[in-house]
């Protein structure tokens, strides 16, 4: 399957997510933000959020990355629509570039489109992008003080994943103080520990995605 | 231990990298700029090259982190002096901030001098902050593909760190393939594979430093 590969727009970034947003209302698209360090496991939970929610909804995915379509021949693999758009170095996705990468799909016969931001736990967190919400992965492996250290991308998120859970045991990690980090700096966010590998816990957050997505697209 | 906490000039950088690094060769002090991704280990690997490297050298730290002090306290707990740069959610630190944080330090009598950046492993690269050296680390759970989609990061770097190697068995991570795309963009570059946690590879790591150190001091 050939990728499509879209360049991030490299002129002075106008805040375009609010027509971005409107364009996908009318369309009735739920945009979802995906964020989390490098290798938090954001593109493998992408395919087994995809095979929990296809059978409801039309899923497509914007896979970005700096360089390379490693994670987009992924998706498409899963004959889910998927665009790459590299940034070329940038650290972060802007409005400007999902602007542009919309008319690669077919939004009238699209429920949701997923974007896997670029692997960094700071500057997405910045970008507003037009999505109806956000869900922030943090693997296991990273440590339990990442909520502390990067506030911004906990803060500002609709959703906490935590990742690799099958891990617990061979790492010094307190759940309890990630738990009350997140409480602090995110009061009513729902906190999601997962492990992608064994399917432990994919369900239940597939269950919350739906409700919100069905909510969002009603 | 009372924690100095210095906050990054918030100015359009001007970049005095050149100057850092004249002030630092006439003090004969090596610079070392220690990157990577959020919670790949570099606060408890620079802990271990210390306790190394501290019967030869004078070492000072530089802990960068976008709030709070965490790292700053871990390395001042063992007897070093430690000056924590909270960049206020910047993703990188900047020359500038290093010559603001300098006159914190007795430089007469330092040899080393690390700077621990911010977990980022796209923006950091893009930023010579007057260092003599750099080593990237990149860890194990983080993946096998992560030269590939942030090559900067390992281009730029004069080592690579590869962490966490006793968690090999739980992983699905290629040595081959990292050590392979390392060496496409980094014919060069030295690679250490270590465990931190069981000191594996830390001796062979902190031998290639010190002659490192000793060629930049002499």
């Amino acid at each position: 399957m050939e990728i499509t590969v879209l360049h991030q727009v490299m002129e002075w970034n106008e805040d375009v997510s609010a027509e971005v947003r409107a364009t996908l209302r009318e369309k009735r698209v739920c945009l979802i933000n995906v964020m989390g360090s490098p290798g938090t496991g954001k593109t493998s939970l992408l395919a087994s959020l995809i095979a929990q929610l296809r059978g409801e909804f039309s899923i497509g995915v914007i896979e970005g990355d700096i360089t390379g379509q490693i994670d987009a021949e992924k998706i498409a693999a899963l004959q889910i629509p998927a665009v790459q758009l590299n940034t070329d170095g940038a650290c972060h996705i802007e409005a400007m570039s999902i602007q542009n990468i919309l008319p690669q799909f077919d939004l009238g016969n699209l429920d949701v489109l997923f974007v896997e931001n670029i692997g960094n736990l700071v500057c997405p967190a910045e970008f507003d992008i037009g999505e109806n919400f956000r869900i922030t992965i943090l693997s296991v492996p990273e440590g339990d003080d990442k909520v502390k250290k990067y506030p911004l991308m906990f803060t500002d998120t609709d959703c906490l994943v935590l990742s690799k859970c099958d891990m617990l045991p061979y790492f010094d990690f307190s759940m309890k103080t990630v738990q009350e980090d997140y409480r602090g700096v995110n009061p009513e966010g729902p906190l999601f520990p997962i492990s992608n590998r064994t399917g432990w816990g994919v369900g239940e957050l597939a269950d919350h995605l739906r409700r919100r997505i069905r909510s969002e697209l009603s």
